[in-house]
């Protein structure tokens, strides 16, 4: 028994993750044997799939520099001594495999949007069946994938380096900062990208020129549609793969501390994370409908999935947690289950802040009756209000956690209880990513019905998928952004474990008082990265769409023809256009997401490195859900407009409802979701800077 | 010379607040000494007079049943041995002279607009001497009164009551919690009325109807200038004098603890004022230029005066902290030295942010060529990346404070000296205030001229008064956001002090662990409530807005031969609105500023308080500066375009900017300002029911 769950765990998470690998290449056939449709959209589809290709290689160059300079780096600490050599390589693998689940979720998506636009032809239960099997693999890609590495390199530093368990999760403490750094590229570039594209093709071709969305004589429509595919697919990937690797690795080190080095403990949140993939695939096969089903019908087949897999890990996790930890253990069954309630229910809170069925986005359509500035204030109040009720929720999760987990008398347990519990609320994540990710397909399949000149039904059906994609994917932030604070917490507590470890027999001071002013200041410079951040990437977004409207201008004002279709615009320059500017533009916001750390910490040492972190992932916290909900809101009240609400399309008020939502789009496609990246990186680059930081630093 | 300083200095602070008092009163006279111009100017001006009294009156019931119910509370506190009962009475006292100051400060504006426009037909430099003048008043009748009540209440309790040090300090903050409830009130209700007030005049009249700004047919351009004073002019002063007040009282409390109850540290900070008002009066008299003076002269008279005072009291507080904490603890100058050039290096960072004579601003209107959509996202991002100048000088200064005074080594010196950096920021507020206040005067006196149908050069000339005034008002705020946050910290450390006084024998845990659950759950709660408060301030000022549009249209529909000036508008229904619908909203705010700490200390203890107010002080600052900043960035880039930069008046550009402006006007004079005070009453409020909190609570 204690042999086995030393030594077959591991081999049981790995066979958990080949499941879910398996499961998403079947899906990925099935989609393969759909047809593409006619000539025009195989021809459409294709060039979107090329201008994303082109994107990510050339993306993956730049990245490459980076990985390469970082490599060098760890490689000359590693040298002086102040970290192991594993620790270069693992960083290495983290930002690979966090870039492949990107790249496998595009390269599905762009496989899938044409299909779809196809399927929905024969009905729109046929339309969710390729656009969902595509968001399928997306999710299971990422959990499977995460889950692969985590069980190999477990195996490979157990049974073959035969490190010891606090080794073991040090080294892959350096795998997750590889995956978070190659996540914020991942999302801040495409995030640039595909709000750019948006902006800019909206500005000239809807406003200025007066031509419908994804109308093919707009010279940005092919940027747009792939931008949807490198922002919100293949950023959202490598991001997902980052949140789920941080939540297991953080909470299997401090279950290493918590256990004394016990490798049962580091163990669970393996196992968990394995169940939760077979938990996710059961789910899949109840999210289908009959053939002529109305929308709402739809939503509630995906809601039958996600909750079904819910309440099954919920069921199975109490056994899983009494087998491995022991039944004196079974507590931390709650924090799990804390977790996974947790999550469920910032889904909740968020969808009722930002869909259109409830009164705050009623009400926020509504302000667009006194115009376009009332529907900012009324978002920006909105979001910000919105924060409340997720905070709440985390705070009583981490108290639950923590107090049923060990408490005041044994912290160590405690903080591990709060890391459990942001494994608890991922742990469905291949199905709720599946339930996200199915919706920039839709928004394809849209574009592509648009451009191909479809009957209008199938344009109707390819929106009805996409509005429903935009509720899933509030859920599915909801989920991020909470797990993205609690794992940021693990972080911190696997940082000072860290401290504690690079200190040896020195004197160190384990308490960190928010009297001690090297604390605060931290906290105050923690408190205002993620405004400077949000500030980043928001500028560069606009510098971006400036230079795709001066662009798409130009074609229309120098192109003869265009507007009567007699000419084709110049697709590609835009592509190249929106390319380059976003691989720009993405280089500084993540440089100071690595330098800061290190910088607080040669400053004010790892007191204040700590202050930073707490400040970071507070209002980290605070921002990406402000962010995220203000521009949910202004979205879907734009939609509610859209759809005849208020004045209608074409309205004044509408008019208004467009400039809110132009607002909203970076703020929930660019700043808000990178925010979650950064207050992790944030703490993964401060862990395997530590021991740089504990003999260097001016004050503290 | 012990005994003069034990003795002595009372009087002589008493001697300070006097002097300043006195010169108040000469400016006061000297201001009525003007002539108030025709009839028809004398007419709006009493009509604003009255609608603001008005304003004030109803103001002053609703804030009296708040203070009855709270002088019951702490009535009932004292009874059962939780306060003593010096408190309830000196909480009444704090609200009173708050009020008080806020009160005489618009007494004076409303008679200084008038006599301003009237003045400004003689030429610029007699507008600035009339409108100067009344912004001194302002300015020293708040440090005035601030000084006084402080040095009454100190020789009271020290020479009558005969009470310890540290049972004076303690009565002291309950003034202080007095003075801040009453200036949240005062901030909040007098923010809603003036911006409610301001964007509903607009959007009717300068956009739907099209007639020019301030025009008397517009029947809600009485509540507006009524909103000048009774928000910028009344609330600033009940504002400033709770931040004055509050920075004095803290860091005297501080004092105390630092040197063990020695009645000098103690006295310090209110000698400092003293000496604050002195060097502020000499500044005012270099406030002065030739008959025929261009714009940017003016701007230079008045920083004259301004840097004066500041150079004078950075060479007087060495001699004087040297005399009374005796020369062994000379270090605590350079904490105090500190405070002011970090003060005065926000000020200038906050103007190179805000000011169209930057790059920043200039980008900003800038972006309106591309619509309203990139001003705004412009404009927040400008906004939140102006927050990290002012957290690094913060960040600077309190470690310079720190460090000085006493470092790790004696922390509660280093405390001290914090406190004593924000008595340093604030020693020249006399003349920063009268630099500052002075705006909404020229403000209003612009509206009469317009009103009244004087020669457009006057209006000119007001003008040119109005927009110096703005970059002013700029480096007040700075000022204001520094000082807050200092202060804050200050009252964060008191509010230890206290628990450690209310313990007595009983263990208690004073290090605040960020690793402690309940500090951590705290952080989050109190950082999201300056989100959470922004966005009820916000959404208060859309709302009252809202109702002002509507009255606007209906009397523009109604009342005929309004348009052609054959009939006048009902202006006092627009004014009766405004001040119903700004005191229903004031309330709800103010009381989740009141009962927020009291539930997360029963909840989570004193630990978990402490960990809110961190978290407040943190993300209120930065709000406070995000949205200060933006909506002064967006003010002036229209003010720019308005100037005949890019599209000029009437432009496309100009229509954009005018969006950011509406959007930023209840950031930067309704939510922004009320933050400031928001941080400082959740720690006075904290440390009135600490010993409540103290004996009950669920965890921690």
């Amino acid at each position: 028994m204690e042999a086995f769950i030393n030594n077959g765990l591991p081999y049981i998470t790995l066979a958990g993750a080949v499941i879910g690998l398996l499961f998403a290449l079947l899906m990925a056939r099935r989609i393969l044997g759909f047809d593409e449709g006619n000539e025009t959209m195989r021809h459409i589809s294709a060039s979107i799939r090329q201008g994303a290709n082109a994107y990510l290689k050339r993306q993956y160059k730049v990245v490459a520099v980076f990985f390469a300079c970082m490599f060098a780096v760890l490689c000359v600490m590693a040298a002086l001594g102040f970290l192991t050599w594993y620790v270069p390589f693992a960083f290495i693998t983290g930002g690979f495999f966090s870039a492949l689940s990107g790249f496998v979720g595009m390269k599905i998506a762009t496989a899938a949007n044409a299909r779809t636009a196809n399927a929905c032809i024969g009905g729109l239960n046929k339309g969710l069946r390729v656009a969902f099997s595509a968001g399928s693999v997306m999710g299971f890609t990422v959990v499977g994938l995460g889950l692969f590495d985590i069980s190999l390199w477990f195996i490979l530093l157990k049974f073959v380096f035969k490190l010891e368990p606090s080794a073991i999760t040090g080294a892959m403490l350096t795998f997750g900062m590889g995956a978070s750094s190659m996540a914020l590229f991942a999302r801040v570039g495409g995030g640039i990208f595909t709000k750019a594209a948006d902006v800019g093709a909206d500005l000239v071709g809807k406003v200025e020129v007066g031509i419908p969305e994804d109308d093919h004589r707009n010279p940005a429509v092919i940027a747009d549609n792939v931008g949807d595919n490198v922002g919100d697919v293949a950023g959202m990937g490598a991001d997902l793969y980052e949140s789920y690797v941080s939540s297991v690795i953080s909470a299997s080190a401090l279950g290493v501390s918590a256990f004394a080095g016990d490798i049962k403990a580091m163990a669970l949140p393996m196992v968990m994370a394995a169940l939760g993939i077979l938990a996710s695939i059961i789910g899949t096969f109840l999210v289908r409908t009959g053939e002529n089903t109305e929308q709402k019908n739809l939503l509630k087949a995906l809601r039958r999935g996600t909750y079904t897999s819910a309440v099954l890990i919920a069921l199975l996790a109490f056994p899983l947690t009494w087998f491995i930890l022991g039944k004196e253990n079974w507590t931390f069954y709650v924090a799990i289950l804390a977790g996974l309630v947790a999550g469920v229910a910032i889904g909740a809170a968020t969808e009722f802040f930002t869909s259109d069925t409830y009164r705050p986005t009623k009400k926020l359509a509504g302000s667009s009756k006194t115009g376009s500035a009332t529907i900012i204030i009324g978002g920006v109040s909105l979001g910000m209000l919105s924060t409340a009720v997720p905070i709440i929720i985390v705070g009583a999760c981490i108290l639950v956690a923590y107090l049923v987990s060990g408490g005041a008398g044994a912290p160590a347990r405690g903080l591990y209880g709060i890391a459990l519990a942001a494994v608890g609320m991922l742990s469905t994540l291949g199905i709720t990513l599946a339930t996200d990710a199915y919706g920039p397909v839709a928004d394809n399949a849209g574009g592509i019905a648009e451009m191909a000149g479809l009957d209008p039904e199938v344009r109707k059906r390819t929106d009805a998928l996409d509005s429903l994609g935009n509720t899933t994917a509030a859920t599915g932030k909801g989920f991020a952004i909470g797990s993205a604070a609690l794992t940021a917490l693990a972080l911190i507590a696997s940082y000072i474990d860290k401290i504690k470890a690079v200190a040896g027999a020195e004197p160190v001071d384990l308490t960190f008082n928010l009297m001690n002013p090297m604390v605060l200041v931290g906290l105050f410079i923690g408190a205002c990265l993620p405004f400077v951040f949000a500030a980043f990437t928001m500028e560069s977004v606009g510098k971006a769409a400036q230079s795709v409207v001066v662009e798409v201008r130009r074609q229309f004002r120098e192109i003869k023809g265009l507007m009567t279709g007699e000419a084709q615009p110049d697709y590609a320059t835009c592509v190249d256009l929106c390319t380059r500017s976003s691989l720009r533009e993405m280089v500084l916001p993540t440089l100071v997401a690595v330098v800061t750390p290190i910088a607080v910490g040669l400053l004010l040492g790892y007191q204040g490195v700590v202050g930073m972190l707490a400040g970071a992932t507070a209002t980290g916290f605070l921002m990406a859900i402000y962010m995220s909900n203000a521009g949910g809101a202004w979205d879907n009240a734009k939609k509610y407009i859209e759809s005849g609400a208020i004045g209608g399309k074409g309205s004044e008020e509408h008019k208004a409802a467009v400039v809110g939502d132009t607002v909203g789009d970076p703020f929930k496609d660019t700043s808000g979701p990178a925010i979650n990246i950064l207050i992790k990186l944030l703490s993964m680059v401060s862990i395997v800077f530590a021991a740089v930081v504990f003999k260097f630093h001016l004050f503290g």
